[in-house]
């Protein structure tokens, strides 16, 4: 159960490992398992917040390291906060800002204190610890704050996964002994990489502390899909029952609905706003990508079946032809409505998914869901995810 | 009047020279005097067609030069024509082609035929006839066309305008007797740059020919700021009185009041969304320059009078404080939000305006906004006609 007051999260009903919920926050009651918008600088890339609203999003994630370095957190608290400065009326929650030191940031040393680094935009020395990332959150104000971690590189072998486990879990406790935000929950996260056995391990180390959730960090950041396939196989379900369970900076289509089906109940990721600017929507028959040719004259949608202000709506059809030419010529109101199109892609994706765990049927929609995305894919066997599964590149834009 | 069918253009009051109108078009009733938004390749940069429609405009521009060169007249046909294309329900206007010839493209010749030039995009020979620029207008099928003249820069001497000015006239007559789309309306457009005699003996030539409105070219182009109203003052007034008066290019709020008050009906300028990409604001009381540091606290809209939804409504205020932090942070959100403002507050300063002809009141209105301006600007003394003025800034961005 969740301990902060002002926090309820209740399951109900299952299909398999998988799960229906409601996590109740001082913002907004949200429908789980739930995908998470990421407002890095406290906005969405080209996304307003009404328009994130009209993608069904309940919960939207921003970066602590991005608005600690920019504007700072005490401009945002001088601004109302982070509901307020960013305009988001519902859920929100925050990073550690762990990860981005740990991707982005030059010159980083870690000590048992924290991490000293250059920030990325100045170089200027900083120093993160888990008293100063509680104090920062507290300051922005989410509803959800993380635990500050230690994510090891996806290769790093064991003994030093090891030693980032023994790291987080005692940076865990130290961010559950300082004082946080009124009505601001934390969860802790889990680390292991790719070994089910210190998955396992520092799971248990994790869901033994207070915390109000539990997340699983260190998954797509460079392990092969299989891998993370596999680790979720083995972990997902042995989470806390009782409290939410968070897959950090996932994902694809595929892996959302592949992590619910495996029992977990929140999901981040920047790939639909990022995928976007990229000229990639999302869809239920797979990937387009606008730039192809076979889009220069197509009069119809990105796709029929998408009921969004994208493909439906407003003052008519944004035509594939038409879209095509706006992200050819620069224009940054493709960006706009790709990034609205993929957002509330997949807001109706985990729609259909909680409805299918409700009905019972979560394994047989996955299954179907993910043939169609695959044999309708317009973008060809590249894997999106060779990109996404660098850090630097999936944290960054 | 108005010749082509489905259109009419009705003077409903004077104060002064200013006048209040409606001008008729098969997609919209506008009523001038009345401000163009520029929708350069199609889209106006940054902004949706809802959004533009937020904003009051009844009648939006798209530049011929950039749809003839990407995605073609043809593509823009096949996808249905501009209005569906650009998914823009109320009236369009094109202009002819031939300033960004003149301005943007390289190794142009020009002869009594047609010009000759290469393509900004990728430096191919493209050729640009009074033929060829009806014939793309009418593929694209904008409500109003543009016939095809010969722009003098604005430093050229009286000879150069004065065979500037009778290539344009004869131009003229050739657009004039070529087919058009259906119920496309045709507009002329009159040279002379700084020189009164000249603009006046022109503007005979054209008015004479049985175009559907005339438009005033050649201004705003690098002449002073004092030129262009000492010309407008002069020639405005005498323009025909039963047919609209377009001043093309034109402007910062300022010149769309002096215009008006003069006795324009129309106006274009992509000033309101580039301003805004240089993070500049236009409001009631000057203009705003949002990357200040005295905004980086400032928890109110950018204008407390604006009723857009940059400053009002949606799920809360865009504060000042936000807004520089997403300019600053390079948030494409910023450059949305502000274009939407400036465009939301020109289409508020001509309806104020209307409302003060209506009322007999012009000059008053024009000196009282326009001292308001002056006192409450936070920009300071740098006048941004030196950019605006500069032909290339003006219409490339």
């Amino acid at each position: 159960m969740m301990r902060t007051p002002g926090f309820r999260f209740e399951v109900h009903g299952h299909s398999g490992h998988a799960r229906v919920g409601t996590l109740v926050t001082p913002h907004a009651t949200v429908e789980t398992p739930t995908f998470m918008p990421v407002g890095t600088q406290g906005a969405v890339k080209g996304v307003t917040a009404e328009e994130v609203l009209s993608t069904d999003a309940g919960i939207m994630l921003s970066n602590t390291y991005h608005l600690w370095l920019r504007p700072g957190a005490e401009v945002v608290r001088a601004l109302g906060g982070l509901h307020t400065f960013a305009r988001w009326p519902r859920a929100m929650l925050t990073d550690s800002g762990g990860f981005q030191v740990f991707s982005l940031s030059k010159l980083r040393t870690i000590d048992d204190e924290g991490v000293t680094f250059r920030s990325h935009l100045d170089g200027s020395l900083k120093r993160l610890t888990p008293e100063e990332s509680i104090r920062v959150q507290s300051l922005l104000g989410a509803d959800i704050a993380m635990a500050f971690d230690e994510c090891p590189p996806g290769d790093a072998d064991r003994d030093a996964v090891r030693r980032a486990m023994d790291r987080t879990t005692a940076w865990a406790k130290r961010c559950l002994a300082v004082p946080r935000g009124e009505q601001q929950a934390l969860f802790g996260i889990a680390q292991g990489a790719i070994h089910e056995d210190l998955r396992h391990e520092h799971l248990a180390a994790i869901a033994e502390l207070p915390f109000d959730g539990v997340a699983l960090g260190g998954l797509s950041v460079g392990e092969s899909v299989e891998d993370m396939h596999r680790i979720l196989a083995a972990v997902a379900h042995t989470m806390p029952s009782d409290r939410p369970r968070y897959l950090m900076g996932v994902g694809t289509p595929r892996d959302l609905l592949v992590g619910s089906l495996l029992g977990i109940d929140m999901f981040d990721c920047v790939l639909p706003t990022r995928n976007a600017r990229n000229g990639q929507a999302l869809t239920w028959h797979g990937r387009v990508n606008i730039k192809q040719v076979r889009n220069r004259l197509d009069t119809g949608p990105i796709d029929p079946r998408c009921q969004g202000i994208c493909c439906n709506g407003g003052t008519g059809t944004y035509s594939r032809g038409y879209l095509r030419h706006l992200y050819v010529a620069g224009e940054m109101v493709a960006l706009r409505v790709l990034s609205i199109h993929n957002l509330h892609f997949l807001g109706e994706l985990m729609k259909a998914m909680r409805q299918a765990i409700r009905e019972g049927r979560a394994e047989a929609f996955v299954h179907d869901t993910l043939r169609a995305m695959r044999e309708g894919d317009e973008v060809g066997p590249v894997d999106q995810n060779a990109m996404k599964n660098d850090p630097r590149a999936k944290k960054t834009t």
